[in-house]
């Protein structure tokens, strides 16, 4: 059986989760545990030379990683349900949202990035939360933009797929981060019925074996 | 005729460039000066939510955004020559690596993160210049780990494509900002055996109409 290697509240954990409940894909979860570092691990990093997560590991041990890399191979080699539509023009619009919360906003909140901030400019944890909320209200304000002009349930389309596979999660961590997600109607519209569906519902990191009791 | 909008020095719009002259694909450039703040026009913002460069213009004046959603049209619109291989599992690990570039990399040194941590922390021309270098050599460290297992002369491939649109625009950016490339000998190796093809060559920066004389 395949495995998945994440962490309950990684958003691109989260991310390939959901693509795998809507592919109907069954995997193993294996959880790395960011908080101790088991990312770091000698074992894990030969997994994942950049020992993030998620880490997708195919039955002959072959690693897939980069969460929009493994939703578009997952889409390659299960090709029903699709998480993008066929017109190629549909797509690129909805990959290029993808992409706005997958190199625009997420990277820039990663881990790696807030332990530079914090180490190089003596950042505490109101100084982060306030540099993470920049971000996500910064890209979130494009997207509901974008959202707007959509008249479909879901991005583009009224079938959740790939965008809302990246959308749900970044919206989970903005709430976190107390974003006032009131700016962004359209966004939240998707989310509440995202959240309907069992999918959905089965990739929440609360819900994860890892999560705390 | 599509008209591609971009920015002689952005390495996204570099990017395309390169898979547009690999596809053989004919735009007319436009120029959005980002000195001057081109992108912040009202005109400009209608095209692109982001107000980033590159904006690829179709006939019908749809309007496509992000370099990696774009270089996934023009392989799904335009798919000969292939910018990626047939093996979903190759395509997967190629992408994977492009995304360490666009994902990892390049937003964090972005011009609005940039002007962010000079605004916020006060940080100069040099503190600056660590930032990005800091970001490259982490994110490069890792993807000459990832060439040194490729045995192709280009990522997972003989042929340069979607990988390479990514790695030869970053290297460019990476040597501005005087990182030493002799760390990272594979991908220094594929850099100079794109550099030599056509495609690459008349996408350089330096050559395109709105670079400085």
């Amino acid at each position: 059986m395949k495995k998945l290697f994440g962490y309950w509240r990684s958003s691109s954990s989260y991310r390939v989760r959901i693509a795998l409940n809507l592919k109907g894909v069954e995997v193993e979860h294996v959880a790395v545990n960011l908080k101790t570092g088991a990312h770091h691990s000698e074992e894990y990093a030969k997994m994942n030379v950049q020992q993030s997560v998620p880490t997708l590991e195919l039955e002959n041990t072959t690693c897939l990683t980069q969460s929009l890399a493994i939703l578009d191979y997952l889409e390659e080699a299960f090709p029903t349900p699709a998480l993008l539509p066929e017109d190629p023009v549909l797509r690129a619009k909805i990959r290029s949202a993808a992409q706005i919360i997958a190199a625009d906003i997420s990277p820039i909140q990663n881990l790696r990035v807030l332990k530079h901030v914090r180490a190089q400019y003596g950042q505490d944890e109101e100084g982060i939360s306030s540099w993470v909320r920049h971000f996500i209200t910064e890209g979130f304000t494009s997207l509901e933009l974008i959202a707007q002009s959509s008249k479909t349930r879901y991005l583009f389309t009224d079938v959740a797929g790939y965008f809302e596979c990246c959308l749900i999660p970044q919206i989970y961590n903005a709430n976190r981060f107390k974003v006032d997600m009131a700016q962004f109607p359209r966004l939240e519209a998707m989310n509440r019925a995202a959240l309907d569906l069992p999918a959905f519902q089965k990739a929440i990191p609360e819900y994860q074996h890892d999560a705390p009791a």
